[in-house]
């Protein structure tokens, strides 16, 4: 049942006395259940309640952490059709992405809980003492991660499910050993506070201590300000825009502690169509393009809203194909009234610029909260003079760059800010007249696709999602896979240590059977 | 030969006009030589220079990387008498200092030379493709570290060689594949220019690229804060003072991109001396932490500044014996006057302080630039009530805190900054009394030892030297170490990439022979 309340570990709150609704653009009315905004005395509790739990958590065993993820996604699954039905009153996003989505949460989940069972993941290393190194003995030292402390979470409004409540952040940082509080998005509310009652009920069938998890509502920023500013908060997770993302990063930057802040936030995701690619499969592509830029209505990170190529008769055809298949496939609804409110407004701005051109856009009627999928094309000097044309307009839009040459498609390349993803489509011959603009590219992103489409991330441990600024705010993690892990966790070294009081993860007997790296050899024998 | 000029890669320049001399506390009197302070100009085109050589640096192979590396170590070791003489001469302390830090310079140059020579490093994560996944097929995913881009170094005043121009953020830098920026200390420039000079040789000698090294002079924070704020710049290593480092962190994080700083900074380093070993050995741990204090004229970041006891006889007759045994050591020369000015007013600060107690202090007459050592006791309550008490004194300076009760022992532990390391002298037979303490120490500090001194960093891949703030500002790495590497690095995926155009750590044949995860599993085998 969706009570709009707060959980504060298991207690349920809500005497803010402020509260909100949630909206369905579908139905374009709001939900009815009341959501209560948290109050600071609830945070506060919520924090010192995770500071409390975290004593006990850090050192709970991979084997008990990996019960409890197996058991949230399990409570996930038992919530059924409600969760399904609430999902899509809170999205305008249709059933099947709801449950694929909710597939793709138990897989972290179920993933993070098989990473912390194995064990390998806390990168143990040993270096022996050796008491008669001359000048000075070596002592006995043992390293291995260690979670970071509290970790809040933001839900994203893109993904209710996987980049949310119970979404790869929140995974990975309970799989690390760091307690969660949510601070959950308020245009799901409902589905975020289904996803917390599951967590809830696993933590509590599971022993797991209460505060270990926690989940807060806000309309507005108050709550995930107070949140970040929190002394006892030691990292932060973001999914969303780059102005919400850089101004969570500059809170923590500037508390007296600061603390690491994952933010993944926008990313034009530019794809490189080389000449002889266009030449042979302009039409195909075409159509894979359209599709892929009108999947989910055009709301994902990875969408692509730069198409780069030289120009000529193919790219000609490449944008009148596009353009004849994007303005047949069927509009969406969007998330919110405010989410194409902003597509709109920012399509607006990039077409007021000179020089952009609409090459097409779905112009029949439409219902409300539907948003108009477009083509736009520009030159590669105008393109490259402006960089409002560099900025992201989130939905189902996509710009084509016609540039003039080689030289200036790779100066387009390197002019770009840093990206989730760069794409390369290509003939496998025509690469190695291209290794300047394959190399800019590499610089610019975290992940590079051939022949292929940017959307569709795949969880899996080679998966980087991330990239330079401002794709996230920080290069060197992701978040997605179970490596995203490592965003919550520190190293720690044990100097002589008893045995006996070591972690299972570096006792000489390696009681966990797990790989470590002894005297710099990996290895799963005892010492 | 010291030119004091700026090394912006392989040319020499002196254009600012702006000059300084480094100091010789010894005989309290200015070095001869004039050195250059870098240009706006100059500072840029070492910048422009390291962006241009990253475009080559980056693919360059490990075994060249390794050549390299292993040729600035032999030219370190070539320049023989003159860096021990000019080492000496710019920080007071004495040619066996000196000759031991230039082994422990080569030492971690050599270990990152074999590092990238056997390729591990670079966490290849290989998922290989299944087409007939359902319901759509899996791609090809291939994950392994790449270098960030140009990093800047900050000189340390404490480690002319160990943490300074070719320490160990620079080795681990340039194993990574970033060219470096150095910003020479003031202090002992000399030394810097001489091992710039050995850098520059050895990149000549191996066919690295011009500007994978360059070294720049300055006498203030300009050039620095320059550094820090270019665009050109990727990511900070700095070793030094808790103010300076937060400057810095500062500076990147307000940047349009923000950067990584890795800062290493203070730390008083607690120790806890529980009853019964104080009871047992009380006489030869005096003795032991007289040395440890004194070590280095005190000027370690492990020093250890904070004794933890609980009140009785046996922390009396400690401290008595301390008292005696740390006056009994020959004082020792200070860096340089603004050091020894620094601990003298840091002393007195602390001795300002209500309820502190000197214990002993050297009070024979002394040379200029020679530091008293100092012991000063103060009771628990009095410590928790006043967080000056925390501050550093950076020097051969400690405090004993003199507890009511384990209870107070474990608030005070709780009350305390971010550490590099938290030490615990005890009987094994009285630990089980202590869980409560010894668990707050553990979330403190970035190493924990057990019945020994916290100075002593050895150089080996399960050191942690960091720790939570304000011991560096990310805790998620070490600044020793091999795996310190992990600071200027980040994760890139191919999707889908032609084997032939792949890295040869991701090819299918695994050429480079390195340990991979594939599809989950640890394996050289080929794919």
């Amino acid at each position: 049942m969706i009570t709009g309340k707060n959980y504060i570990g298991k207690d349920k709150r809500g005497a803010s006395g402020k509260t909100f609704k949630t909206f369905n653009p579908l139905a374009n009315s709001e939900n009815k259940i009341l959501f209560s905004e948290a109050s600071d005395k609830e945070i506060d509790e919520a924090v010192a309640l995770a500071w409390e739990a975290f004593q006990e958590y850090r050192n709970t065993s991979g084997a008990d952490k990996s019960i409890f993820l197996n058991a949230i996604a399990d409570e996930i699954e038992a919530l059924g059709d409600i969760l399904i039905e609430t999902y899509c009153s809170e999205s305008g996003l249709a059933p099947g992405r709801a449950m694929g989505e909710r597939g793709r949460t138990l897989f972290q989940l179920r993933s993070f809980a098989d990473l912390v069972k194995e064990g390998d993941w806390v990168e143990v290393s040993i270096d022996t003492a050796q008491p008669k190194r001359e000048p000075i003995p070596k002592p006995d030292i043992r390293k291995m991660m260690i979670p970071l402390g509290p970790v809040v979470v933001f839900g994203a409004s893109n993904f209710p499910l996987a980049y949310s409540t119970a979404g790869g952040d929140t995974a990975a940082a309970l799989a690390a050993g760091c307690p969660v509080v949510v601070k959950s998005h308020p245009m799901h509310a409902g589905t975020g506070e289904l996803i917390a009652s599951a967590i809830i009920r696993a933590a509590e069938r599971t022993g797991m201590p209460n505060g270990v998890f926690s989940n807060l509502n806000s309309s507005g920023i108050e709550v995930g300000v107070r949140l970040v500013q929190h002394p006892g908060i030691k990292a932060v997770g973001f999914t969303g825009s780059i102005a919400g993302g850089r101004a969570l990063y500059d809170l923590a930057a500037k508390r007296k502690e600061p603390i690491p802040v994952f933010a993944e936030m926008g990313s034009v995701n530019p794809v490189v169509f080389l000449p002889e690619a266009l030449k042979k499969r302009g039409g195909s592509l075409a159509a894979t393009y359209a599709s892929s830029v009108t999947l989910g209505v055009g709301q994902f990170c990875t969408n692509p809203g730069l198409l780069l190529g030289i120009k000529g008769k193919s790219l000609d055809h490449f944008i009148e194909k596009l353009a004849e298949a994007i303005v047949e496939i069927e509009p969406g609804c969007m998330l919110h009234p405010n989410i194409i409110g902003a597509y709109e407004a920012n399509k607006s701005k990039a077409l007021s610029q000179e020089g952009i051109e609409m090459v097409s856009q779905y112009t029949n009627e439409l219902q409300v909260n539907y948003a108009r999928q477009a083509v736009t094309r520009v030159e590669g000097l105008t393109f490259l003079q402006n960089t409002t044309l560099h900025q992201e307009v989130f939905g189902p839009f996509t710009m084509v760059v016609q540039c003039d040459d080689k030289a200036q498609l790779e100066a387009i390349v390197q002019s770009l800010e840093g990206q989730l993803t760069g794409t390369l489509i290509a003939e496998d011959h025509e690469l190695s007249g291209y290794g300047g603009v394959i190399d800019a590219l590499k610089n610019r992103v975290g992940r590079i696709i051939y022949n292929g489409v940017p959307t569709g991330v795949e969880v899996c441990p080679s998966m980087v999602h991330g990239g330079p600024y401002p794709a996230s705010t920080d290069s060197r993690f992701t978040a997605v896979g179970i490596h995203s892990i490592k965003r919550w966790i520190r190293p720690f070294s044990y100097q002589d240590w008893p045995n006996q009081l070591l972690p299972d993860a570096l006792k000489n007997e390696n009681p966990l059977g797990i790989t470590r790296l002894v005297n710099n050899v990996l290895t799963k024998d005892g010492i």
